[in-house]
C-alpha cells in the first residue's frame, strides 16, 4: 500500500480485523476518517480509548458499564428476585428495548462451547450461583437458541434445580413476521412442540 | 441507550454513521474495542487522528497522500506523459495493484453529478487541465462506468481534445470471470459494440 503514504496504510492496517471489516471496508473508512471534520475524528478516538479505560464489569450481573453497579442492578423499580441469564450486554439490551421485562439480569460473557474450549469456568457462572444464594424466585435462562446457547441452558437448569429455584427458558418458535415456508424444520419443530391453547 | 452506560452510549453514536456501520454494528465494534488490549486501542485512535492531521492532497496529482508530493508523482520510473484520470484515491490503487501502468494519475476527488449537485467546478478539473499545459501525450479517462462516471468522462474528453493530446477511454465489457447470462444488456451491448480482432 505504498501508493497511499505511511499514515493512510497504517490506519487501513489499524482497521482492517474489526468485525466485519476486511480489507475493502477498512479502506473505505479509512478515507471517510480522512475527510471527517478533524473535531469529529478527535471525538471519536476519545470515545474510544475512554470507553476502553473507564469501562468495567457490574458488580452484581457482570454487564459492562461505566460504574461499579450497572442502572439496572442500581433501580429500585426492578424486580431483583427474578433473574434472566443471556450471553452478553448486547442481547441485555435487546431485551430492555421490549420495555417489558422487569427482572434483573445475569451477562456470562460468552456461552459454553466445547468446540472453541469454552468451558463453564470461563463464563460468568460462579457469579449467578453466588447471587443464587440471596432471594431470588426465578431464573429465566434467555441464551441463544444456537448449540452452545442450548448446551449453556442445560448446564445452568442442572446447577439451579437443587437450590429449588424455578428455572425457566425462553420460548422457541416461529419469529414474528416470519414467513413459514423460508422457516428451518427445527425451528418448526419446536414451534410445534411448544403449542399454547388460544 | 441508558442500560449501557455513558461511556459505551458515547462509543456507540460516535461509531454509528461510518460507512457501512448501522446502529447493530456500531454496538458490535464497541463491545470488541472495549475488549481489545488497551495498546490496539490506542493505536488505532491516534492512527485515526494523526492520518486526519497528516494527509492531505498531492500538490500535483491530488491523491490524498503524506508528503507534497505522492510517491507516484515523484517517481523517476513512470511515465510522465500519460495521466490516467480516477474519480478517487481507492481507484488509484486498485489499478497500482495490477502492477501494469507505468503513468501517472490524476484524482478528480468525486465526480458531477447533477443529481447531487456537484459540478465540473467541484472537482479536480482545473488542476487536471494546468497539468495538460505541460508535456503530456495521452490522458487516459478511467472514471466509474456509472452515470456520474460517464458523464464526468465526456466532460473532459470535450476540454481536452482541443488542446490535440489523445484522449482514450478504458474498455467497458464483460468482467473476467463473469457469467455472460447473469449480465447486464447495456453491458452486453457494450462488449459487443467494443469487440476486438482475433
Amino acid at each position: 500500500m505504498e501508493y497511499y503514504g505511511s499514515h493512510i496504510s497504517r490506519l487501513i492496517e489499524a482497521l482492517t480485523g474489526l468485525p466485519g471489516v476486511g480489507a475493502k471496508s477498512a479502506q473505505r473508512l479509512a478515507f471517510h476518517i480522512i475527510n471527517m471534520p478533524k473535531e469529529q475524528v478527535q471525538a471519536l478516538a476519545e470515545a474510544m480509548t475512554s470507553a476502553r479505560e473507564n469501562v468495567h464489569y457490574c458488580r452484581e450481573c457482570c454487564t459492562l458499564t461505566d460504574d461499579d453497579l450497572c442502572p439496572i442492578c442500581r433501580s429500585q423499580k426492578r424486580n431483583h428476585r427474578q433473574i434472566m441469564v443471556v450471553e452478553n450486554s448486547r442481547d441485555l439490551a435487546a431485551y430492555e428495548k421490549t420495555g417489558r421485562y422487569e427482572g434483573v439480569y445475569h451477562v456470562l460473557q460468552g456461552a459454553i462451547s466445547p468446540m472453541l474450549g469454552i468451558g463453564p469456568s470461563d463464563i460468568r457462572l460462579k457469579e449467578l450461583m453466588q447471587r443464587l444464594q440471596g432471594d431470588v424466585e426465578e431464573v429465566i435462562i434467555a441464551t441463544n437458541s444456537s448449540l452452545e446457547g442450548e448446551t449453556t441452558a442445560m448446564y445452568i437448569a442442572r446447577l439451579v434445580k437443587p437450590t429449588g429455584i424455578k428455572v425457566t427458558r425462553i420460548a422457541s418458535g416461529v419469529p414474528v413476521g416470519g414467513d413459514i415456508e423460508n422457516i428451518d424444520e427445527v425451528t418448526l419443530e419446536r414451534a410445534l412442540s411448544g403449542r399454547v391453547e388460544l
